[in-house]
């Protein structure tokens, strides 16, 4: 139902339905709540909005999200074990695993999982990138943490074989995960769990 | 899981939260999704949540929101059965109504239910111009479409004694709505039976 006489509202409705799964109903909902919403309550969310597109950028070191210049938080914080490596695809992931607290080590994010069948192949990833931190840093062990699903495993398994003789040892986290879930909404009981089973491929 | 070095990712999650049913972990999400966005996708959203609120404003005859200068465009159209009125709790509330395709009249907007429990009287609502415009713009009936909660039908019952003798056929939306449910999800069709058996009170 298109208001004629409400070309803005129209045009934040289907603003807001550009955001994953919020479907022209929720963006319907999300529109009214913000038109009834104090001022400066509005003003907060789209200037957050702005400063975090400008802010943020990855990590040029490991790839997670930072806002300072250089290497992240995370890299330079001195309690971390220099010697463990966590292999991530998305960013976002670092939130369940470091909420486990089951890992204390470094986090390499690669962008994404290998999906032929998309046409995301190794080169689109930061895989060559993770070969040289394994070289130059000394890591003790590197964890597989890709995604519980068919391109996740296979991007673990192409890396595993890349890090064959290069002296480090290479888990995946195992035990806890179900194939076909998602990372992201893995609760952090079942993510110890995973950290505590992880097998060495 | 706060980042110290990520101050405007979580000004952006604390901002997305200020929405009605987005959680601390729907926020993270849609945080995370706007970063990846396309800059120009991220900016749309942002300005169009401070466009609308700079543009959308309630038509000071009926109150359904509007961005046009004087009346709004529903109070203008000449295909409009100017005899009916359709009296609702909320601007949002037009949508399903309207979408059911069982009403072409008039609007008018209370801007909420008596709630005497929660300090909303009479007073607070647009009930006095509603009475003044039955007294003016001469309707042959009045709809309540107030919400089929308990709040709603205290405010429609009030109503329909204010316009007793006053020479409008005052109904209520009856058949198809079941109590405790919220107007704005009716589906169209129990929509369509509701204004079918709407009964006179």
């Amino acid at each position: 139902m298109e208001r004629k006489d409400l070309p803005a509202l129209e045009r934040l409705k289907a603003a807001l339905a550009l955001l994953p799964g919020i479907g022209a109903r929720s963006a319907e909902r999300l529109a009214f709540a913000i038109l009834k919403m104090d001022e400066e309550k509005a003003r907060e969310i789209s200037e957050s909005i702005l400063k975090a597109k400008e802010s943020v950028h990855p990590c040029p070191r490991c790839g997670l999200m930072t806002e300072k210049e250089g290497d992240c938080a995370i890299c330079e914080e001195e309690d971390r074990d220099k010697g463990s490596l966590c292999v991530i695809s998305d960013p976002k992931d670092f939130y369940p695993i470091e909420g486990s607290g089951s890992f204390h080590g470094l986090y390499h994010v690669l962008g994404g999982s290998i999906a032929l069948s998309k046409g995301v192949d190794p080169d689109d990833l930061k895989i060559d990138e993770l070969v040289e931190r394994v070289e130059k840093e000394g890591f003790r062990e590197v964890i597989l943490a890709t995604e519980p699903t068919l391109d996740g495993e296979t991007t673990a398994m192409y890396i595993a074989n890349l890090l064959k003789g290069k002296g480090v040892e290479v888990t995946r986290l195992g035990y806890g995960l179900s194939l076909g879930s998602s990372l992201e909404y893995v609760d952090t009981l079942t993510m110890g769990r995973a950290f505590e089973g992880r097998r060495k491929l």
